[in-house]
């Protein structure tokens, strides 16, 4: 959410923020400035969602997607800048910083790289708040070393392949809401997604899934879905009507 | 300090930092990132020196130092966001926000508009901290509206007119180091300056003068200098001398 | 048209495109960046679209609409890069600068600052090529010194008032297609606009009127709409069969 | 040189100017803007010093030496762009375009990967000047390919391995005036560069060495040194007096 920048909007977050729990609000590196994550934070505010801050590479032209050659030193300074920032938004509109979640190629950066991992793991454990994310081999164990807990989520707007990667979002070919139902439907019944190939995958966060496919996730998980798609609206509308059918106690 | 951007440096932070008692500490938005302000967060730790952060206009470009005509609410907004990004800052490397201090051309609307100086005013309230800067009426009005205490300082290497007008930087004829001894001499002996017709000039912070010019300020002030001229460093240590000399406790 | 930025989209510039004779393009330092200059002048090319370089304040977060103080000589340079660029794209692409627009508030200071509009007109009548732009004394008085042809314009989805003065766009009543269809036919009939009060307005460029409001402009202007407003689409499908209608030569 | 940016220096540019016959300078996206540009471009015309424009990555917070993750139709966008630019300024000062030499990790990109180094001499062809730069095969290649005589050059402020591979910059460890003069020397008398091991180092562009590394290189080369070290001024003093010594015609 807040994935605006000056006079560029996008995403339909008035209409959003309702629909939801939690907003990763953008903190002016990847997008978003301070106007808008002040609006962003208002907005939240008025529909009782918390939010987490989305910290990203410093790469407004990129979107923070694209590789930059960063050294983890400047990642952990970086990091402590974009939460503290949204931080003291919250704080003076008298919310607080619920979680962090990690932005785009940032994100994926710390996937390969111990030493990014640790950098920004580091300092989210200064703010003494979960982080949200993709399970990671380095994301968890990053987090471990420093004592954040890690929250895992799942995307249902965007495909898995069978060996559980995250596929490239295809702007021609967007999931569709049907998808994201059965998606969730999945998700409640046996804690698994739904692969490209159509098949049941297990998620790593359902760790120890009790007789089969068929299991109650060990642990809280949240679902995450873009704000920035051109069909968010109607996704996020339709992940709400599947997690409402499906009775899910939230 | 920290003045710096990316591949730029701006003053000799190093070999200042260790003749100072507080620094103000650029946030990023007219000068600084995110890895020079942790450099510099820690260079002051180093040396025991309090951190204020220094927030300006958002204008590398022009550091901070251009008029831009932005609405006070987002001027709340980015006061917000860059004071939250340097707590954020000193709280993880052990270190905690002393104060503010607004920087350039930021300060100068503030003492223009009373909308512009509220909208500052307020954002740094809710961080608790004082604030410092050259008295004005704007300035010292909104800190009183918020409760923000406002502790007065005085520049020994600018000049002021005989009206209390601080004077533009002329780079070509800066003030001499004798000039600034000769100043911080006399402040330590009247409470008083030295305006550019060589006489005596009352500051505002003293407000209740006891007897003529001879007397000693009501309330603590802060005598500041700059980093980034090209004699910085001879000035500072000229300021240090004539402090020791006048023998103030500190 | 090409005001998008990064990420972020502005305009349905590929269905305007072909409803358009002269483009102005932004030349990434109010919005643009060089790919979508070069995407933009690309679909120019194919819908055999004239194109001008659209130069304003170096102020993407503020869209080139914040007044910011910034010397002659600045703008001289800042215009001659802008324009540079945008013409290299062009020939690169076997097109040619056909014009200069300047944007937004760059175009206001112009308007009250002789030594401003000098220093622009300067930098541009290094390229050869006209200005397109609403009429005002100082633009035309420098293009006359610099031997830069002046072309006006007169905008007809943006209000004027009885004085002849350009109104603020009022996103919450924007001007209607109805509206822009009834200008359109004064135009073409009288010369004139209508102003906010349903008179008719006679343009300044229309300098000689023969015979009461009844009259055809003594030079050639150009009729400019926004590609960034919300209703850009049917403001230009409107104009454009509003100028049919009036069966103009063009 | 022009490689400042808003109020940063960066190189004694008034002193090295006098002392060089060609001038690489920043276009606004590694370093410099376009007040930089001009003031830059106009020591040059005082001086006789011929200008190449120095495209660079779209990178002031990493002066382009970070690498990023861009696709070559955007590097095309960017460097027509960036010269285009740079040779407004210097035709708008009575001065031409000489050549293009690339920046920093732009040129090692093109040195990898042959879409981006076709993307950028495809962008440079259409200005129909030289490149400067040092010799690679995938340069060399586009060079040939879009028509872009191609001017090796070689430095003697940095080192090379005896593999002839190009060093990174050890700023605790410069290379010493001494030596830049000791390879000039070689240069001038065998057209050989010396390496880490003190051996001589043919160049690539020395193409046919006519009996062992006793010759005279079969094309014209240029010297390039850098504006932006501590010691940029003594080495470029140390260099124009070797290439005196050497009695080299330039």
């Amino acid at each position: 959410m807040g994935e605006a920048f000056g006079r560029w909007k996008l995403g339909p977050d008035e209409e959003l923020m309702p629909l939801i729990d939690y907003a990763n609000v953008a903190c002016g590196f990847h997008a978003g400035d301070p106007s808008i994550m002040l609006k962003t934070v208002r907005l939240a505010k008025k529909y009782g969602v918390k939010v987490g801050a989305h910290p990203g590479l410093d790469d407004i032209k990129g979107f923070g997607r694209r590789e930059i050659d960063v050294k983890p030193e400047e990642l952990y300074a970086q990091t402590l800048y974009q939460v503290g920032a949204c931080k003291a938004i919250l704080e003076a509109e008298g919310m607080s910083l619920h979680h962090v979640k990690v932005h785009g190629k940032l994100y994926f950066m710390m996937t390969r790289s111990e030493a990014i991992a640790d950098a920004v793991v580091r300092a989210i454990a200064s703010f003494k708040v979960p982080m949200f994310g993709l399970s990671s081999t380095l994301h968890e164990t990053s987090a471990n070393k420093y004592g954040v807990p890690f929250h895992p989520e799942t995307y249902v707007d965007i495909d898995y392949s069978p060996e559980g990667q995250l596929q490239p979002v295809d702007f021609d070919n967007l999931v569709s809401v049907e998808m994201i139902k059965k998606r969730i439907r999945s998700l409640a019944e046996t804690g698994c997604g739904i692969d490209t190939a159509g098949a049941p995958l297990p998620f790593l966060f359902a760790k120890q899934p009790k007789g089969g496919l068929k299991h109650v996730p060990e642990e809280a998980y949240t679902i995450c879905l873009h704000g920035d798609m051109p069909s968010a609206l109607e996704n996020i509308k339709g992940a709400r009507e599947g997690i409402n059918a499906a009775g899910v106690n939230l």
